[in-house]
C-alpha cells in the first residue's frame, strides 16, 4: 500500500533495537483518514472471504480493526489484556509474550462474541515475531470458531511472525512490509514478493 | 441519538451498583456502523467549531474517538494508561481515579502530539464521575491548548462527572443520557433536557 509506506518512510522513526516508531499516525496519534483506507483495503483483499467477525488486541490494533469492521459490516471484538488473570468460565484467554517489553501479558475475549459458527478475520498494528496473533488463534480454536485470515498494518519480514503463520498455511496480508533496517532507514520488500495471502473462501 | 438509546435498551445490561455493561457494542465487542453514525453525530453537533485534535483514552475511548476524527478529518491522539508512570519531559501525565475499580491510573500523552496552537475535543465513551476527561483536561492545560468541548457516548446524569464540567463552562454534548437505573431498567432524561453544548468557536 504505497500511501502507507510514504507515510511510514516521511513519519516513522526507526530505533536501536530494530523498533520502528509510528506513533504520528497508528499507535498513540492516529490519523483516521490513513486509517479508513487501510480498513478499505483490507476489506478489498478478503472480499471473497464469508468474515462474520474482526478480532485484533487492545489498544493499537483497535483503529484499523474498527474500520476494517465498517468495510465488512461486522462486529469487532478487541481482545482485553491483563498483567494477571482471574480465570473465569465466561472468558477464553491466552498468554501473549512481548519480546520488545519483554513481559508476559494474559488476553481475554468474553465467550458471549465468539462462537464456533463464527469466520474470523484478524487485524493488528504490526506481526514481528507474532505472538498476539498466535494469543488470537488460540482463543479463536478455543472456540472452535473459524480463522479466514489475518490482516497487518506493518510487517517485519525478518522476524519470524511471518513463518510461523505460513507455515500453517494461514493466508497473510500485509499492507507494508519491511524486509530490513539501515542506517536509520526502512527498506520495503519489493512488491512481488509479497505471497498471495488472498486465497480465500 | 435515538439509534443509541435503542440500542442501550435492547443490548445493554444493568449490574448491582449503577454499572451499565454495553460490551457487546461499545467497549469490548464494537459495532463500527454505529460508531460511525456516533462520529457523524459529533461532528453535526461541533460543527462550528474550528476542532485541530480529538483526546481520548485508550481503550474504550478510541472506537468513537477515530470515527469523529474521521469525520472531521483530524488527528485523533488516546492518552495511554499506566499503573504507574516514569515521569519523562517528553510526556504530559496525569492521574485519574477509578471510582468502579477502585484504582488510580497515571495517563500519558506525548508532548509533541499536543501544543498551543491545538483546539480539542474530547471524546470518551462514559461520562460518570468525570475523572477521565478532568485528567485529559488537566493535560491540556499543562500544553496551553485550548478545550472546545467534551463528546460523550453514554452519560450518567445522576453522577458528578457532567456539575464538574459544567461548573466550568465546558460544552459537552452527550449521545445517550441516563438519568437513573429502575428494576434493571435504563431511564433516559427526556429530549429537552439536554443542556444545549452546542455554542461552539
Amino acid at each position: 500500500m504505497d500511501l502507507l509506506e510514504r507515510r511510514i518512510k516521511e513519519d516513522g522513526r526507526v530505533l536501536p533495537g530494530d523498533v520502528l516508531k509510528v506513533d504520528s499516525f497508528l499507535n498513540h496519534q492516529v490519523d483516521p483518514v490513513l486509517m479508513a483506507e487501510v480498513g478499505q483495503e483490507f476489506q478489498r483483499h478478503f472480499a471473497q472471504a464469508p468474515v462474520t467477525k474482526i478480532l485484533t488486541v487492545e489498544s493499537s490494533g483497535i483503529a484499523p480493526a474498527v474500520f476494517t469492521g465498517y468495510a465488512f459490516k461486522v462486529p469487532v471484538v478487541f481482545a482485553r489484556k491483563h498483567k494477571s488473570v482471574t480465570l473465569k468460565d465466561d472468558m477464553y484467554t491466552s498468554v501473549v509474550y512481548s519480546y520488545t517489553k519483554k513481559v508476559s501479558n494474559h488476553i481475554a475475549i468474553a465467550r458471549k462474541f465468539l462462537s464456533a459458527d463464527d469466520k474470523v478475520l484478524i487485524i493488528d498494528d504490526f506481526l514481528a515475531n507474532g505472538q498476539a496473533v498466535e494469543g488470537l488463534i488460540d482463543i479463536i480454536n478455543q472456540a472452535g470458531a473459524q480463522l479466514l485470515g489475518v490482516g497487518i498494518v506493518i510487517e517485519k519480514t525478518f522476524q519470524k511472525g511471518r513463518q510461523l503463520l505460513d507455515k500453517r498455511e494461514i493466508p497473510v496480508y500485509s499492507l507494508a512490509r519491511i524486509k530490513a533496517f539501515e542506517n536509520g532507514h526502512v527498506v520495503f520488500t519489493e512488491e512481488q514478493e509479497q505471497p498471495d495471502g488472498g486465497q480465500q473462501g
